[in-house]
């Protein structure tokens, strides 16, 4: 673990549309735990985070002790088994736990590759970063292909929540933080068809209308303006 | 939880050279499980492995009741909660064990982007996958860039294990077993440059000689022999 100089709270180091950033904004809202949220850029990450983690890539964590929590699901456990025990995010026996890791590890990994690194790369990130050979401008090819795969996420999220309370089960955990974090960088950009799917978009009504959520609702990216009902709670 | 008939022992669906899979082979002999290791082919998944993970992908793990567990660090979280207790993977506090899950997490998702897939796509998965639009022969420039970033990963295992008993601390873990995995799968392909990294190949060695890795030594796949060091122990 990697120490910087203490802090008076805990710090995220974060980029705003990143969806592992925006699960931990959730989660820490959800144990409770106060957080200074600092804002890193994918394409420049500044020189703190590069000491704090040497791949420079957010979401890293970092106590009040300056003591520093690196990789999505290294903090995720770190704080569900440090500030987790009064209101689990992994909640249940063994079998209830691998659910909602199973399911973390579908948005975190399939929902990511198909859907949110194509729109957030060709609709923000070009944006920023021109890479030699590319022209700068997204490839709107690559964004409706991530859009088609995005509904057949949504009929999965449907299915999933005919059948229990919450994703995962009966109660409230990280699976419908991962979801809802993915699905809330993508919805900023306009690109969900709600109309569509809205037994999805009860389940999603849900997560929004938590307190925790709050954290999320004042989003901005410079250049970027949120689609009209992204803050909207009766959208 | 997808439930099958049930088996005299667990079984693992996995492939051969995957690096997932090769994690959890290493943990489950640390572990002291018996466990029926059941062949699948990514590009070709069995009518039961389909039934068991709606993505096809292997791993799987199915206990002898029939209840499936699926994802790779669902498994592992599930086998630490349920099989760990005298032989821990992710042992000591919870910093230690973030920092575990900070390697583990470099080596699944770090290593394998820049090393493993390209290696293992383009030297097997090619051979018996034909897109349209590919020829079908291996595309060597990948498997160059994927060597070249093989050297700096190795040097980060020798500064690992240079300060450290074990990757992640004073005991064998995870990080140690997800690196070992990867490596391997690399070293099969004969891939893997160990003389110029001495400090890198006596902490190979040294997981190598594990009795739990006996269970990767006679690894065969049809068609793509292994290296002629790859089961050696004294390479």
């Amino acid at each position: 673990m990697t120490k910087v100089s203490q802090f008076n709270m805990p710090r995220l180091y974060h980029f705003t549309l990143d969806p592992y950033g925006r699960r931990l904004r959730l989660a820490l809202a959800e144990y409770g735990i106060d957080v200074q949220a600092v804002d890193e850029k994918p394409w420049a990450p500044s020189a703190q985070l590069l000491q704090l983690s040497p791949t420079g890539l957010s979401p890293v964590y970092v106590e009040d002790s300056g003591t520093a929590v690196v990789s999505p699901e290294a903090i995720s456990e770190y704080l569900e088994e440090t500030v987790g025990e009064r209101h689990p995010l992994i909640p249940g026996n063994a079998l209830a736990r691998a659910e909602v890791r199973r399911l973390v590890n579908w948005f975190d990994v399939k929902f990511y590759t198909e859907v949110t690194e194509p729109i957030l790369t060709e609709k923000v990130i070009s944006r920023f970063v021109t890479n030699r050979g590319s022209s700068g401008s997204p490839n709107m090819a690559r964004v409706r292909a991530a859009r088609q795969m995005l509904g057949s996420h949504l009929d999965y999220i449907s299915a999933l929540s005919e059948e229990r309370s919450f994703l995962a089960g009966n109660d409230l955990s990280n699976a419908d933080l991962a979801a809802a974090a993915h699905i809330s960088a993508i919805d900023y950009l306009g690109d969900v068809p709600w109309a569509e799917h809205p037994v999805a978009q009860m389940w999603y009504m849900r997560i929004k209308s938590r307190p925790s959520f709050k954290v999320l609702l004042g989003d901005t990216i410079p250049g970027v303006p949120a689609s009209s009902h992204y803050s909207n709670l009766d959208f």
